[in-house]
């Protein structure tokens, strides 16, 4: 009886791992905190990249744009028309609520597909604890 | 007896595993390695908002500068007076103490409140592998 | 029996736990993505660091460059001599094929040492969530 407990609890830690493991899907978190386009298309492809690689439904992505980054979500971003077709492939996109008081950005000025965040910098934060990848493209 | 046992291993690893995970407290490394003072300015944004946003009790945030991003922390620096808050609010900001060699900086030159670690991007490296965030803004 | 079985679950799994910490080395990948050669040296000068402080055999570094970064693993780059350095002293160095294609490069373009893999952020994305730490110089 005791060793048959005992093969019973050494066996069941790395199933239960490896089980974890397998399931886990990847999922990354995308920041852009830089006011260079040339910045956003490299963050836009990166994102395109994921997904074409990994297979769309494979990988989560979710981009955090803020501070000198938002204008890469304002309604006359030259990036726009990337950003609506991320959008309609699953990527969430965010926009800092901070950075938009500060910078006196309204909801009228944003690209229409965003999603928003109280702040980026916690949203970045919260999914890497919750073991998400980080990419500061 | 049997299944007394097997009820107590399975109901054991995902009580342990959930316990863990709500007494973690966020913990972010932020790294400073550009020479420019606007985006220093981000990272003592970014550094305040993670503060504001979780509560300065419930997060733990250490700045490290290294590389050219050590000038944030001279005596001398635009940005002194936010570094002196930020430390009383309990945020350690680490001087790499390799950048100081080979920029030939000795302590007197730097902010009085700092600390020093030998290597900065080694205490970066060492943080993430601890379970901390990362954030590069 | 039960107090037996009891304490015999209860100690097997932070045992665990402190086991696999203990045998897990320090891993990290570094990301390469702009062109400009001072950052290159800096991505250098922060692997070196790592090597020399933490012992080359106790550290596994691998750069990944893409994007505008692919021009530090050009066959003419300045940092030539010193990515031939770190890939002897077992870094491994790899180039992004997506970007090499789009940039129209050949292997014959670029440094003799380089790895390859197909998406340098897909590789970046893998090497977190298998536990590697992460460094954006």
């Amino acid at each position: 009886m005791r060793r048959w407990i005992l093969a019973l609890a050494v066996s069941m830690l790395p199933l239960g791992a490896a089980a974890q493991d397998a399931a886990k899907p990847t999922r990354v978190v995308v920041q852009v905190s830089e006011a260079d386009p040339a910045r956003w298309n490299l963050v836009l492809n990166n994102v395109k990249n994921l997904q074409d690689d990994l297979g769309a439904d494979k990988v989560s992505v979710e981009i955090v744009a803020y501070g000198p980054g938002i204008g890469m979500l304002k309604f006359d971003a030259p990036t726009n028309s990337r950003v609506s077709e991320l959008v309609k492939a699953g990527v969430t996109i965010d926009a800092c609520e901070n950075t938009m008081r500060n910078q006196k950005l309204a909801r009228a000025d944003m690209h229409p597909n965003v999603s928003y965040v109280p702040a980026g910098v916690v949203q970045i934060v919260k999914r890497q604890q919750e073991g998400w990848a980080y990419l500061r493209p």
